[in-house]
C-alpha cells in the first residue's frame, strides 16, 4: 500500500500496551454472515430482550445495541483504511513532494483506522462486563419469581381455606425462599456496582487513550503538510527539486515514537473538578464514611460462605415478617430488616 | 430522554465555535433513501471514477469513498446516542445511586455521539475542498487531450502529406492549444497545492478538537464514576439513602463548561517535533527560499490576467518545441521551458 512506508510493519508492543496488556479481539469481529450491518443490526436491536427474564429485558437490550455501535465502529474504522490507500494511490500520480505527502498522509490516516480498530476491542471488554450485569439479573429473577409464587399461594389458600395444613409447609417454603432472595439481591446490588464501575472504567479509560492518540496523529499530519510548497507557479514555471522524503519520513517515525510511548499516566487532557464539585462529591464521600461508622452491620449478619445453608432461616431472625417484601424487592430495596414488624409463628 | 439533565438544551454556540464558526450541515445527511449505507456504498464505491475523465478518476473514488465513511461515522453518533438511552432507561429500575450515576453517565454518552455528529459536519468541509481539486482536474483533462489530438493529427500529415498547408494551420492552432494548456496545469499545480493543504488542515483541526474534547468528557465520566458506593453489603443489608445528585449535576455541568471553553489555542496534546524531524523540515523550507531566490522566474512570465490574450503565444518563446511535451504534461509537471531545444517555425 503505502509505498515508502508504514507503521505496521511487525510493530513492537506500545508502552500502553505493555503497561496494560490488549483484550482478546472483539467478539463481533467473526460470524458475520449477513453482510455490513443494515439487516443485522436491525434484527438484533429488535429481538433484544423479546426472550429471557423480565429483569434482564433493558440490559439486554442495551447490550445488542452496543454490538451494533461496534459493529458500525468497526465499519468507520475499515473505511477509513481503504480511505487512507486510496489518498496515496490519487497522490502517486502528483508531483513529487504532493506525492509524499499524500503518501504519507496515508499512512498516518491508516494509523487512526488502526488505532480505531483497537478502540473496537477495548470497547468489547467494556460490553462483556455489561453483559455479566445482564447475567446476574437474569438469575435472580427466577428468585423472585418463586417468592412471589409462595406468598400468592398462600393468600390465596387462606382466603379458600384457612385452616388447610398446606398452608403451613408453603410458609416454611417461603422462609426458605426470602433467604435465598436475600442472597440473591444482596449479590445483585454488589455486583451490579462492581461491574457499572468497571465497565466505564474500561470505556473510558479507552476512549482517553484513543482520543489522545488521534490527536497526537493530527498534530503530526499537520507538520507534514508543512513540507508542501504552495507558491504559486505562474505558467510554464517549474517547480523546484523536491527534497523533504527525509523530512516526511522523521515526521512519521516522530509520530510512531509519540504513540508507542503514550501511557495513560502521561494523559495530558485533564478533566478537572470545580470547587463546588469537588466540595460536593467530597460530603458525599465523607457522609457514605460516617453512615458506614454509624451504622456497622457487619457483625449483624455472617460473612457469606457461598452456601444458603450456612445461614438462619428467615423467621428466625428476630423482626421477621413475610408482609409486603414482595412490593419492597420489586423497587430493587431491601427493606425487610429495617422496619419494625410483628414476627408471625411458624 | 434523561431524566434529570441534558446538555443540549438550548446550548449557546461553544468558545470553540465562536472562534471559528461551524459549517453548514453536511451534504451527506439528506436525501438517503437506500437506507443506512450497505447497498448505498457498495453503489458509490463500484460507479466512482466510472464516468468523467482519466485525470479525476482516482480522486472521484476517493471522494465517493469520504462519503460512505461519513456515513458511517453518522451511524455511529447514532447508535451511541441510542446506547446513551437505554442506559438511562436501565437505570432507573436500579437503587438511587447507580440510577444517577448511569443517567449522568447516559448524558455524556449522548454528548460525545452529538460530539461526533458535529464532527462529521466539519469533517464533510474537508470532503468538498477535496472535491474541488477533483474539479480542476476533470478540467484540465480537456485542453491536454486538445493538445495530443493537434500533435498526433501534423505527425499524421507530415508522414501522408508533408507539403499540405494544413500543417500550417494545425501548427498554429497547436501554439494555442500549448498556452492554454501551460495554463491549466499551472493552475492544476496551484489549486491542488493550496486545497490538499486546506482540506487536511480543516481534517486535523478538527479531529484534534473532536479527540480533545471526547478525552475531557471520558475524564468526568471517571469521576462521576466515583459516586458509586460499590462497598459490598451482606444480604438483608440496606444501603444508605443517597446524597450524590448535587455532586452529579456538579459533574455534568464541569464537563459542559470545559467543553464550552476549549478553544484550538488551549488544546493540550502536543505533537512535537523531534530534533531530527525539526533539523531536517528547516533545511527543506531553507532549500525551497534559497531555490526561490536563486532561479527568479517571476520576471519570465506576466502575471496571468485571467484572459490568455495577454500571453505570448507559446512559439515566440526563446526556446520553444513542441517536442514530447504530451508526454511530460502527462507526468503532470511542466518541463517546456527547462529544455534546451530547437525553435520551430510557425
Amino acid at each position: 500500500m503505502h509505498r515508502t512506508y508504514s507503521m505496521r510493519q511487525s510493530r513492537a508492543p506500545t508502552a500502553s500496551q505493555v503497561e496494560s496488556p490488549p483484550p482478546p479481539i472483539s467478539t463481533t469481529k467473526s460470524g458475520r454472515w449477513l453482510g455490513k450491518g443494515g439487516i443485522g443490526h436491525a434484527f438484533r436491536k429488535n429481538a433484544a430482550g423479546a426472550f429471557g427474564p423480565d429483569l434482564a429485558k433493558k440490559l439486554s437490550q442495551l447490550v445488542k445495541m452496543e454490538k451494533n455501535a461496534m459493529r458500525s465502529m468497526e465499519l468507520v474504522a475499515r473505511e477509513r483504511m481503504e480511505v487512507a490507500q486510496q489518498l496515496s494511490i490519487w497522490g502517486e500520480a502528483c508531483d513529487e513532494d504532493v506525492s509524499d505527502v499524500t503518501d504519507k498522509l496515508g499512512v498516518l490516516i491508516y494509523e487512526i483506522g488502526e488505532l480505531e480498530d483497537m478502540f473496537v476491542d477495548r470497547y468489547d471488554q467494556y460490553r462483556v462486563t455489561i453483559k455479566s450485569i445482564r447475567n446476574i439479573e437474569a438469575s435472580v429473577q427466577p428468585s423472585r419469581d418463586r417468592k412471589q409464587k409462595i406468598t400468592d399461594e398462600i393468600a390465596k389458600l387462606k382466603y379458600k381455606d384457612p385452616n388447610s395444613p398446606r398452608i403451613v409447609v408453603l410458609e416454611q417454603e417461603l422462609v426458605r425462599a426470602e433467604a435465598e432472595s436475600l442472597v440473591a439481591e444482596a449479590q445483585l446490588s454488589n455486583i451490579t456496582r462492581e461491574k457499572v464501575k468497571a465497565a466505564f472504567q474500561y470505556q473510558f479509560d479507552a476512549l482517553r487513550e484513543h482520543s489522545e492518540k488521534v490527536a497526537i496523529v493530527a498534530g503530526y499530519g499537520k507538520h507534514l503538510l508543512d513540507l508542501i510548497d504552495d507558491t504559486p507557479v505562474t505558467p510554464g514555471e517549474t517547480r523546484h527539486a523536491y527534497d523533504g522524503y527525509d523530512a516526511s519520513k522523521a515526521i512519521i517515525q516522530d509520530c510512531e515514537d509519540a504513540l508507542t510511548n503514550w501511557v495513560s499516566s502521561k494523559a495530558v487532557v485533564k478533566s478537572s473538578l470545580s470547587q463546588r464539585s469537588r466540595t460536593l462529591s467530597q460530603r458525599h464521600r465523607s457522609n457514605l464514611n460516617k453512615n458506614r461508622e454509624g451504622v456497622d452491620l457487619s457483625g449483624q449478619d455472617q460473612p457469606l460462605a457461598g452456601d444458603r445453608d450456612s445461614w438462619l432461616p428467615a423467621d428466625q431472625h428476630p423482626n421477621y415478617e413475610d408482609g409486603d417484601d414482595g412490593v419492597s424487592t420489586i423497587e430493587g430495596e431491601l427493606r425487610g430488616r429495617e422496619e419494625e414488624r410483628e414476627p408471625i409463628t411458624v
